[in-house]
């Protein structure tokens, strides 16, 4: 399962600190690129995490504040130089266009592609692309805007064949597509050999959710039920939960809480406030309620 | 005169790349902040070099092109975050207020202070900003789109008190700070003391300049003669000259031209274009027509 990763292109909070950069992060499966967020600096963070800026298509906004929109200006323009003919897909609040097309207007006016701008409503849990790889559904969140997280859904993959089922029947290669996908074999003699005997099943499709930024929100519990990846926001330490309050932000222990009720299979937490200048504290109190919580980082690549 | 210094934040063009930031210089003068430009990760490069956010007063845009520019939004609202109360003055093409109000429309509300905005003329030479420390004068340069430079003229220091003059005379404290600004003393007696015999004069207002982006343009040489330094983009080397007049930028020979013919004292140059993977060349190409041309980087401090 390593075609399905995560990698952390930036896990710090609103003011910029010398840590951590603001967030944004790549989600790769089957060598396509989704972006989540787009913080400040995200482009640079591209190049130096060697992404191909030609496999993204899609990007994602959970909300209109800056420190997870205020790199796409620039990462537009770049792409424009870098020669893009295909279209770019921006989901997010219906702000964004409002943010962006004045922008397009008064530095890219000979853009060699389009932004193709898809307004999401942030407060229903809808689907929001789909393409062959993947399914993308919003997850509404409670934070000061409206604001959602993305739950990705890997499409089902063909089953493996068995090859010596395939050898014994004398499979025609044309037909061993149709058999991945479920097709059942007929013999020459009229014998069906039903498709599970010629197969073993695939793995089962594996899912990623995205939750930040939000106060503790147990709402959102059975839409990422049992996913295979959850990445929480984590702003404070328990000694700052009246700052989270105020903030509709999430401590690391309710971030783990949540990843618990939602019988999750890893936690990774992340949007770190620039207050902790080690964010162990953050951890342990995560790890105390969801054992085996990973903290974020720049470069940090997580399998899904 | 280390109470006049330039900051370089980023000196890159506009590719992202992982060796250089997108412009943004801070002029450093009698413990006030002035910043030229300000691309993408402007406001994360202040931090790592540890300058103060709130003796940050005056902005001085050079054109609107994002590498120079889009690290404005993100700056912005984090000023408001540290509780700023003062108005921050942004100079710069008429372009920028534009480029900016619906911004902070969208994302400052509830700013704590002004967003002062002065349009200037960037095709005319003319005084820009004037306080206590310093006159700014823009300089027009020649790029793909309307772009000025800005100069940089220390006003006149006080004199230098003759310590031994003051005491034989009996002067009173009180009328010190005058002498030292050129007034002559009058003894009881009735006898004229000349300034000059009570004081050495202060030294010269030292002058910066910054010209970037630009194609090679001889007309700056008469408004920037003579200056202590100057910054001039070398986004190209020779081999690249035909690369460098179809998008109106410079060589590293011809910014060096520039400096010769200006009789500068000292130059930098900078903007490098991410084709170079070790500007040494550019270096060669400038020092072998003005010797001792300095290479900008990220984090390098030059005294004026």
């Amino acid at each position: 399962m390593t075609d399905f990763e995560i990698h952390i292109l930036g896990c710090g909070s609103a003011l910029p600190t010398t840590r951590h950069l603001s967030s944004s992060q790549i989600v790769k499966l089957r060598d396509k690129l989704y972006m989540i967020d787009c913080g400040e600096g995200t482009q640079v963070q591209l190049r130096r995490m060697h992404m191909k800026f030609g496999r993204l298509n899609h990007i994602f906004i959970s909300h209109m504040h800056g420190d997870h929109c205020f790199g796409l200006p620039g990462l537009i323009s770049t792409l424009g130089m870098l020669g893009r003919k295909g279209d770019l897909f921006i989901h997010g609040p219906k702000e964004l266009e409002d943010f962006l097309e004045p922008i397009l207007n008064l530095f890219n006016k000979g853009l060699g592609f389009q932004v193709c701008f898809h307004a999401i409503d942030p407060t229903q849990h809808t689907l929001v692309m789909e393409d062959r790889s993947v399914k993308v559904y919003s997850i509404p969140l409670h934070h000061r805007i409206p604001t959602c997280g993305y739950l990705f859904e890997e499409k089902a993959k063909e089953a493996h064949l068995i090859r010596e089922m395939a050898d014994f029947y004398q499979i025609p290669v044309r037909l061993l597509q149709g058999i991945k996908r479920g097709d059942d074999f007929i013999t020459a003699e009229g014998e069906v050999v039903a498709n599970s005997r010629l197969t073993r099943p695939a793995e089962l499709p594996h899912r990623y959710a995205y939750c930040s930024d939000t106060a503790f929100f147990p709402e959102i519990v059975p839409i990422i039920h049992g996913v295979n990846l959850l990445y929480h926001e984590a702003t404070f330490a328990k000694q700052d939960i009246a700052r989270a309050r105020e903030t509709n932000h999430s401590t690391a222990a309710q971030a783990a809480e949540i990843a618990r009720r939602a019988e999750v299979k890893r936690l990774i937490i992340g949007h770190f406030s620039a207050r902790y200048e080690d964010e162990e504290v953050l951890r342990l109190e995560a790890d105390s309620i969801f054992p085996g919580t990973i903290l974020a980082n720049e470069g940090l690549v997580v399998t899904v």
